[in-house]
C-alpha cells in the first residue's frame, strides 16, 4: 500500500496567557508513513484512536529550562498526553495486532513503539467506549478515586465542596462522595453544567458566575472537605468556610494557569486556627498504591451505570488547539477527548 | 492573719496592633484575700508561682463575638494562661497542701479552685525548676514534641527549616531534628539568638534581619520539612524552597498576629506541583495521643541535659504587659515566664 499521511499536532510557541489554536499549537500533515512496510525492529505499530485533553497540559507549555513536576513539551514536536490506540502490526511477543494499548502517546495518527514500556494493554471486558479509558476509567477517574482514598477521611454526614463539579474529575468525586453519604456542594460555570450536576446527585449545585462561592458556602457550609480544581479566590473562600479539621485536596488551580500574576491568598492564618490539612498530589504518585483496585472496580461500576460520565468529543487531530482552549477557559462540557480515528 | 493583697493582671482594652503595656493590659491590686480563712467549700487554695507568656495569647485579645479556636479574654477580667501553683490549703481529697498543680490559671496571685478539673498534679521527680513546666516540659515542649511526631515523617539526611529557631518551641524542634539526623536550618532575629542556635547544634543558624530567608534557603535547601512559626513572606519563601513531598508544620504565624492587613501568599500553585502537605494543628488536640509519652520521656531528657532550654524570666505579676509586648515583637530571648512568687 502507498504511504498515507501521518498527521501530527505540534507544540509551536510558548503562550503568555491562554493557548491560542493555530499559534500555540499547529496541525501538521507533512509526514507520511507506509503502514505495511514501516520497519518495526522488533516493536509494533499503533494506530491512535483517542487522545485526552486535560487542564494540566497548560503547565507543560513552558520554556524548557523551567522546572516543574511534568516535563515541558518540546517546541516543534508533537504534544503528548494519555490516549488509546490499536495495534496494527507487531513483531513483539508481548503484544499482537488487534490489542488496545493505553498510556501517554504523542499527538500523531500512527506511531511505532519498540516495546510496551509506559503502556498498558486494555482488555475492556466491560465493552466501554475506548474514550472512557482516558476519562472516568482513565487518568481523571484515577485522580478522583486515588486522592479521595488518600486524603478525604470522609465521614457520613460531612459536607464536601467541589469546584468544577461538572468536570471529568469533579463529577466523579461528587458521585463517590454521594455514595459515601456526604452532602455535596459543587460549582461550575454554566446552567447546563449545573443541570448535569443535579442529574448526578449533587445536593447544592450552583453556577459560580451567577452566585458567589462565598455566599453559597456561608449558607450551606461549613465544609469538611474541599476538592480544589480552581485555586485562587475560590480556595480563599473555601478556607473561610472550612470547618475545624477540614481536609483540602489540591487537585488543580486552573484560575492560576493562564495568568502571570498569581492570586494571593490572604487568610492562611486559618490553617492553624482551624487545624486544616492541605494536600497537594499528583495522580501518578498514587498509581502504585491504588491502580490495581481502580481497574478492578471502576470500569465495572461505569458499565453498571453507577458512575455517570459526560464526554465532549471532537473529531480529528486538527481540533486539538480548540479543545485545549476550551478546557483552559472552561467552555468544554464533559471530558474533552479528541477522536483521532473511530477504530 | 490579716487579708493580703491579691494582685491581678487584667485585660483592659482590645489592641489594634501590638498590645501596649498598661493600656491593653493593666496590673490591679484592688483585691485582697484572707489566706487563712477564705472559704474553700470543699476545694483548695493555690498560690500561683509561675505564669507563661506565649505568642498565641494575642489571638485571645479580641472582641467577644469574634470566633476563634481559643476563647477570647474577657475585658476587665484577669488574663489566663498556663502556670504552676502550690496548694496552700485544701478541703479536697484529691489534692493536699504542698502539692504543685499545672494548668491554665488566671493571672492572679491566689486562687480558689473547687476541684482539679483542668489541672494536673506535677510530681517533678526530676527536680526541674517549676518554670520548666510551662516551657520545655510544658506546652511549648509539647507543641514541638507532639506535632513533630504527628506530621514530620522525618528521614535521616533530610533538611528542615525552622523559623524562630531560638524560641521555646523552635529550639526544641531543632534539637529533636538534630537527634534524628536531619540537617537543621533555623532563623531568629538577633545575633545573640543565632549564637544560642549554634550552641544547641543548628547546622545553619542565621539572623533573618541581616540575611534574607530566600537566599539562605536557595543555598542550603531544598527543604523537606518546614516548621512554621512566622507565616507570611517566610512561609512563601519556604514554599519556594520546598522539595517535592515536603511537609509543612503550621505552628504559628506571628507575622500576621499584629497586623490588620494579612500577608497574601502568592505561590500556592506549588502545593500541587511539589505535592506539599500543609498541616495546621493545635497542641491541645494532640494531648490525648501523645501526652503520657511526653511526660514519661521529656522531663527526664531535660534533667539529663539532652534538651537544652533558655528562659527569659520577669519577676512580678505587674511585668506581664512588657513580657507580652516582647514576645509579640520578638524581643524576648528564651521562653518568657512571669515569676509570680518564688515558692
Amino acid at each position: 500500500m502507498a504511504p498515507v499521511k501521518n498527521g501530527r499536532h505540534l507544540f509551536n510557541e510558548i503562550p503568555e496567557g491562554y493557548p491560542i489554536p493555530g499559534k500555540t499549537t499547529v496541525y501538521d500533515e507533512s509526514q507520511t508513513i507506509d503502514l505495511d512496510n514501516a520497519p518495526l525492529n522488533g516493536g509494533f505499530l499503533v494506530k491512535v484512536l483517542v487522545l485526552s485533553i486535560d487542564p494540566y497540559m497548560r503547565g507543560k507549555m513552558r520554556a524548557a529550562n523551567t522546572k516543574s513536576y511534568s516535563p515541558p513539551f518540546e517546541l516543534g514536536k508533537p504534544l503528548e498526553n494519555f490516549g488509546v490506540g490499536v495495534v496494527l502490526r507487531s513483531e513483539s511477543g508481548d503484544v499482537k495486532a488487534g490489542d488496545h494499548v493505553y498510556g501517554v502517546l504523542p499527538f500523531e495518527q500512527y506511531i511505532v513503539r519498540p516495546n510496551l514500556s509506559g503502556l498498558k494493554i486494555i482488555k475492556n471486558e466491560e465493552k466501554l467506549p475506548w474514550s472512557y479509558y482516558v476519562g472516568a476509567a482513565g487518568m481523571p477517574g484515577q485522580t478522583a478515586f486515588f486522592a479521595w482514598k488518600e486524603f478525604a477521611k470522609a465521614k457520613k454526614g460531612e459536607t464536601v465542596y467541589i469546584s468544577t463539579g461538572a468536570g471529568p474529575v469533579g463529577s466523579i468525586v461528587a458521585q463517590i462522595a454521594k455514595n459515601e453519604g456526604l452532602k455535596v456542594i459543587a460549582s461550575a460555570g454554566s446552567d447546563e453544567k449545573v443541570q448535569f450536576m443535579k442529574e448526578i446527585g449533587v445536593d447544592v449545585p450552583f453556577n459560580y458566575k451567577t452566585s458567589t462561592v462565598a455566599d453559597v458556602l456561608a449558607k450551606e457550609g461549613p465544609i469538611d472537605i474541599y476538592w480544589d480544581n480552581v485555586g485562587g479566590q475560590t480556595l480563599q473562600d473555601a478556607i473561610e468556610a472550612a470547618n475545624t479539621h477540614a481536609r483540602f485536596i489540591e487537585c488543580g488551580m486552573i484560575s492560576d494557569y493562564n495568568t502571570t500574576e498569581k492570586y494571593a491568598v490572604k487568610n492562611l492564618l486559618n490553617v492553624i486556627a482551624k487545624r486544616l490539612s492541605i494536600n497537594g498530589f499528583l495522580v501518578f504518585d498514587l498509581l502504585p498504591k491504588y491502580g490495581d483496585e481502580f481497574y478492578q472496580t471502576v470500569p465495572a461500576m461505569i458499565a453498571r451505570g453507577e458512575i455517570k460520565f459526560l464526554e465532549d468529543k471532537k473529531q480529528g487531530l486538527d481540533k486539538v488547539g480548540e479543545a485545549i482552549y476550551e478546557v483552559q477557559s472552561g467552555k468544554n462540557h464533559g471530558k474533552s477527548v479528541i477522536v483521532v480515528a473511530d477504530n
